[in-house]
């Protein structure tokens, strides 16, 4: 699986560096109450850094800290030389301005290339931290060999955090973008007519099985990017994780299709941790 | 025309400015060299600073300055408190990194919006520097009421300067923004396929009347921005302006065109000049 290949490369990296004297890449997480889907993750995130072999710092605040505290943490970790990567796991509370606490981290330590700074130079074509999970998606496109230029994608979402950096990623002229690609959102009128004509489909809207059959051609390669969880009584924890692709009936028609869960979730996870090594051996 | 709607209305801002003792906006132009078409820019955008009351500071420099030099201008500019606005003409020499170059610019005056800090701003929906052509034609939406909301808008380029800041305006969730989107480019396969669908025409490759009329729809809006200077016998300069529309055959189609010369090239100027008034606001 992609994901294991990419914590196997990470892994041997991490010791080569042990080796040559360098310096072991440190993760610091922020998190802000106590949301359950963000528990998940940052709870991965930290146990992702220790099977790699990476450092791991997480630091738990309460759910009505003060901004400037927030800030004020974020500032020490800036300053502090063993953090490698700072990320805050969003959603913050409603009193917090994440633009704020965003633009506060040093963008070379902004591994989840949410800044302005990395986000103005990822659109510029400069090299940049790429925000996780489109970062991911590219790293699987090439785990895969799924071949993209010239192809056309349809991306739907255009949030900051995937639909508008993957739109722009696909598009881009780099390894495995020049697609010409549609971006479509809730405003887009007769979406199916958009989705029917793409050779890649990315699904990035947050509605589980919104994706279906009859608005997918043969042959489509079909990348799920939702993880909502939708109530599910069979299940001890009460839940299930499910996609915005309806799978059982679009997986026949695909060329090549990701699964929910286990496909992009994981490779988000991945690219996170890559881009922590390469802040890492940006300050060498 | 639009143009002068927005040029009038800036002259009246700068009359009111004066009234409550605030200082004029004051736009610092560097030219690198004596390019024929980089000329013609600077001497508008000197022109038009004039005419509406702007300071405007033309700073001339050698061709083969050396970039530190350069950088060091635009520092005494950044620091300059008289000056709010910067913009370096492009292109730049070759010897000269136009990324470090627009890098040293101060984001807070940097009327261009070349910064990557005002790219990351721009994408993701936070208040910034828009381009001056993506600007201006956003103004010219607004100027002439062409409604956007849900329409599909093909973007022929994909540069830093006109196509991707272009693509992002018209697929955000603003005012003349909410289109779908679809970025087409060198490596678009039958880029026409894409074009016939589209109910607004973004012409941004700068092949002069590339877009014939068997590419357009009916009723669509066509904006070109195309300015090739192509050889031209009848012309005393000895060229003419050319856009990348073939504007005879397809003008007849359209619900709407901008015209080349004077639409799309006039309004980027206004731009310029709402950016440069901009920063000066801010600064207030």
């Amino acid at each position: 699986m992609a994901v294991e290949a990419i914590k196997e490369q990470l892994k041997r990296k991490v010791e080569v560096r042990v080796t040559e004297g360098k310096k072991i890449p440190h993760l610091a997480v922020i998190i802000v109450g106590n949301d359950g889907a963000s528990e998940t993750y940052v709870g991965n995130k930290v146990k992702t850094s220790a099977e790699i072999g990476f450092g791991s710092t997480l630091i738990r605040l309460e759910s009505d800290i003060a901004e400037v505290r927030l800030l004020h943490e974020i500032s020490l970790l800036n300053s502090n030389d063993e953090i490698d990567g700072i990320l805050v796991q969003l959603p913050l509370p409603k009193h917090i301005s994440e633009p704020r606490v965003i633009e506060t981290i040093n963008p070379a330590k902004d591994v989840d290339g949410f800044h302005p700074v990395n986000a103005g130079k990822l659109v510029q074509g400069l090299d940049s931290f790429v925000p996780a999970t489109p970062y991911g998606i590219m790293l699987m496109l090439e785990h895969f060999g799924i071949e993209t230029s010239g192809k056309h994608a349809v991306v739907i979402g255009r949030s900051n955090i995937v639909g508008r950096p993957m739109s722009i990623l696909l598009s881009s002229p780099r390894a495995y973008g020049n697609c010409t690609v549609t971006i479509c959102h809730s405003k887009t009128k007769d979406l199916a007519s958009f989705t029917r004509q793409a050779d890649i489909v990315v699904a990035a809207l947050g509605q589980p099985g919104f994706l279906k059959a009859d608005m997918v051609q043969k042959g489509a390669v079909v990348i799920d990017v939702g993880i909502t969880r939708v109530p599910d009584a069979t299940k001890k924890r009460g839940f299930s994780i499910r996609g915005d692709v309806d799978f059982e009936s679009v997986a026949p028609l695909c060329d090549w299709i990701s699964p929910v869960p286990g496909g992009v979730g994981l490779m988000t996870i991945g690219a996170l941790m890559t881009n922590t090594l390469k802040a890492c051996e940006l300050r060498d």
